[in-house]
């Protein structure tokens, strides 16, 4: 086993936003709510935080789909926003192609809703460019468990690697004295357990 | 079957936040972490809402339990707030009866953690002295399912009313008409699922 | 043991559904969406197969709650509905008990969404004023497990019956000889797998 | 607390299976299908065992409810067996009220399928009549957790007995002085772990 | 990663359904009724929908098997239809194969029960012959999680895609603007969330 | 609601350890082997601690059922322990009453294995005889969640009070300050997420 | 996808059966006793339908482990049996590897206790020695499904295939008209659902 | 299938603990605490009894991640104990990766907490640099299942291997005949079933 390592740089990567649309989101079912939004809005901090290109898309969003939730659309007001007219596929939509090649990034950090079609589909069309794929499973969501797991087996048989908001933060910031403060901070706003932790520190390290 | 309905009534009720401490939370694990803070935090926010008198209390939050987590503390920097030197059941703490007993009200809106004990003990004790006692099922956490079942079974035998923060809040509300956009607020910062609605349904109507 | 047993009487019994409406259904996640939406039309059809007076409500349905499912505006087109302005309990509204009372019965066979606010205050409400209530658990949706425990456990302390909509029919039925063509065909349209045992019954006996 | 310990006799009590049918069978999803054909078999082979008088009763069986299981017919070819015609409730037929009131026993352990309707129906009836009533809870099924929970809860606010086919056993044999072969046999037929400490145990001894 | 990305194409498509029969659905417990009938019905109007050729096939339906459910035979009444006389695996009937050769398509879309066997046998032989074959996950049922999972990853292996019907319907149609209304009644009438989205935003929409 | 409280007393409890052999242990599967061994030697722990009366008791153990667990034999050298020769309740067994009564106590906490027999048989045969009864529910055991629902309903029913060990520890001890440590060691025995405070905290304190 | 599908022939199959003693049998928790039992004698039933040569193999016998259950025993008199004095895998004892390589067949399906040890230990040595490897799932058992996931996980990787015992029954049976009445049996023996099937359809089709 | 079984062999592996420390243990979920440590433990055990080199390692242990677990500290008193300052991916850490390859081991066996960063990270780097991974799944823990597995799939895709203590323990072992006593004393120690057989077994022997 000699092929190499496949990591996450946070000079070689973007991420793409699929479909996180209001009308949408009824459909997810495979995750509880509270920790979709905390998983989906993770993501979006970490993106912000290593200062990753992103791009957002959205699927007929006049229609029942609805709008993007507001929380995207104001953490990134001047990223490219591709509101796709009728593609089901954001590959198969020039402006969003483009929009991925112009950042001149190879790793792609791919989340969405729903899982099977809006992640796997684009997933599995740059990864027969020749694009690096890395799937945020905790920050897509589907129907149910037998859907989900059908759309990973079929991205992961293509190539992604499967990942979690904190798994990605984590490869990204490769050591914690790049910046302390900041991974804590996003860790805390995110992991309620790790808030506890850093509580209890600060106030029995604040007493002394 | 004709004996009255006890109903919550904004009059008549106090909230008793029970030892929600840094590192009690972490031995809560019946229900998910970031569901957890937000149904306690849905609590306390309707606690606020609602104006009702709220008391905070903890257990021995200088050892290992750990500080009162802070978001309670700043949420209601004027209540009652009683560090409990060693009594585990709160009811056994003469500070503490005596800040529940000044609010007037005979209606008492229970959460805590560990269910079984910071929850279940004041509430028996509450029940005994005649108080209508509302547990906050879904703010409240301790170890496992059958630990929460045991604790549920127990109030219950004795009289309690088992709820959750949302019917806390609708049946103090009464009627939307009270004040449509506190309760949709409400709603909004703690129901992903009902933000969705209302994101929807303001980008529809103020389209028109 | 000899109280006597409170048994559903199809002379006795009226039906109330409660909020089943287009945006509140997004919330219900302790039941999985397919199997609930053919729980509510069995208990619509068998309404309608029973000939109970059945009364529809909603609330605050010009805002985000949104309409009533048109399925049951169709069942029913002369039912009494009640749009409430705003009460969240439906028998805090005056039209709506009002329309209850003038059906002249005692037994109230309620359901709808969500289970600890729409179904759980009118029952408690109707129990206080001495009728009988049957509460249709399948029927009747709400945020979790834990949330739908909660409520089934109030609502049985203060004595209302809980039930599923098989339940109901049956005891409505009392003898298949009453109709056997017609509580099959509900039977058929509303259980996938009585369905198939009516296939392969009619195939095999159509043979002879 | 000091009312009697309402305790299984076997001098006092009957056995009541009603509508154990090949067709109805394949609705029952609460219990997996190997675990429940046991757990019922445990239980005819218990009435057996302790010599209960035992009813038989099933609903339309001519229909594509399907014939009673062989085996039950098999276990008691002398048994009263009560085709109902049409009755839902087994205690709306008179042959089957006969039949209980010729036991001349006043405890009824009943199992059936399914439980809310073919289980509970003369469950809540019996109770009525005065009689002490004994759930089989595990070899009694029904179409998924929802609707079983509304059944127990529904037959036990009545007075109903939550039992299982080992307490049952357990509970009439009161000592194993009475006659060890007997109940190790039947332990050894329906539960494999105790086949196995059976086997492990016999074959260490026998080589003494 | 730079295989092509084998992407379903309406005009290489065809789809097999095996063994959906009356009987053999008693056997299928990794699914509840209600959705899997659901499943089934999606799939089968979305090749409908699709124009795509649809063969129909049934094992041994003469005997406790059961006939094909009468939804299928009534969708297709044209449709080639393969009652195999014994052949568990459809692919050893010479039959079948010749009506899956005669669409002359690549592509196959496969569902059935139980998964293992009517489903894996032909996957597993048209993947030999070089065919494309995409399993619809949740269209195909059988006794339980591990019997489905061990299914699942041997057809895996062999190189078959899992998808589920929403997966396979997004993949078809490619963009909503090659017929709206049509995509949007199918996903209406089979995901009970989306009809939701519909009514709610036709109603406001209708308003204006 | 006025009954009083009643309310574990240290003076005047005793605890049963009702048959956990070797054998009959391998049928406990409603809780997992490593947590229900640490909640049973918990449960032990604390009987030691507060220095409770405890009885051991086992049924038939020179046979399948196999020895008491040789840690409560060790924990408990002088303790009457009464090796029932057939009873399968064990307050069928004259010895056993007396060495219970000998206590002189009137609260029972009671554990055992299998749950709706070694527990509840003699749960309720002493609540007929006036005593106050404390199941240990998660130092108790059986073959899968329907027993255990079913005997814990039974028991409830009949007046018993469900606690778990850490509530029965809490509810002896009362108030921290009567021994700290020795508490804090119980629990740091016998909870690894409460070890883990104690460890980050005593870490963080000793360097002060 | 080209390869050749690998497919079961009774002419070139063989079974192992490693390790289900009466003492091992204990530790297995990730699938329920009655259903684990019977999946075991279905396995072992089929061997002797389709007249497979079967090996029978146990570890450490005489002690903790105990012995083979009677059932194989007896089904399999003149099977090879080898009693390993202490390999763990069975594929070190070379009188069971010559057992093995004397059958004379290429196919080999296992089964065993605990999965990741007894199964996968041969499992993997088989196939490095190029034997094709049916791994029979559900007659396998393990401590928990973590523990069972990870034994698949690293077996399908060595290029074991996944199957059940109803897989295999009919991937070596090809078509029921070889025997319609022994595969019947067989499945009638095992699958309760299956023989309801029979009884229904015999029921009807010997009235006519 | 016919490359070499990669087989783990006393002398030639290496164990590696990462990051088990009391902070971060309170993060994991997917596994219930008293299992979790139980597998630790008897993981560092079986290093211990097969000699196996053994490194520990921690991250940023100052700060609220906190201390590793004294039980590790203690066992291992002179292992090599890597306290990282901030390096994330441990093998990014230089002593750290000294420290390995001065053991001259090829095999690494690997657990720790959490598992798609503190476990899988090394386990990446390490397979790229041609070491034999072997990953202990039931000694690392993460968030929740979802988290797992898709951390399991990614370091299964790069050629891990995923075992289990228990596995790892008989793998090394080989044949009980090299030590019957020890291998039975660390199964005696953290697998309660295995316990049980042990003591019944010894009783029964011990008698004659």
């Amino acid at each position: 086993m000699s092929k190499p390592y496949v990591r996450l740089d946070k000079t070689q990567a973007a991420v793409l936003l699929v479909d996180h649309q209001a009308g949408l989101l009824s459909l997810v079912r495979d995750i509880e709510p509270d920790k979709f939004k905390n998983n989906v809005l993770a993501l979006a901090d970490l993106a912000k935080y290593f200062k990753l290109p992103t791009i957002l898309t959205t699927s007929f969003e006049s229609g029942p789909n609805g709008p993007l939730v507001p929380e995207l659309k104001d953490l990134f007001p001047d990223a490219p926003y591709i509101a796709r007219p009728g593609n089901i596929n954001a590959w198969d939509n020039e402006d969003f192609v483009k929009a991925v090649k112009a950042t001149g990034k190879k790793q792609l950090i791919i989340a969405g809703v729903v899982t099977e079609v809006c992640v796997a589909f684009p997933a599995l069309s740059a990864l027969e460019e020749g694009f690096d794929v890395f799937v945020v499973a905790d920050a897509s969501g589907t129907f149910n468990e037998v859907t989900r797991d059908a759309a990973w087996r079929r991205m992961e048989a293509a190539g992604a690697q499967m990942m979690t908001w904190f798994g990605v933060a984590c490869e990204l910031h490769r050591d914690w004295r790049n910046d302390i403060e900041g991974l804590a901070a996003l860790f805390s706003n995110h992991i309620p357990d790790y808030r506890n932790l850093i509580t209890a520190y600060s106030t029995l390290t604040s007493k002394k």
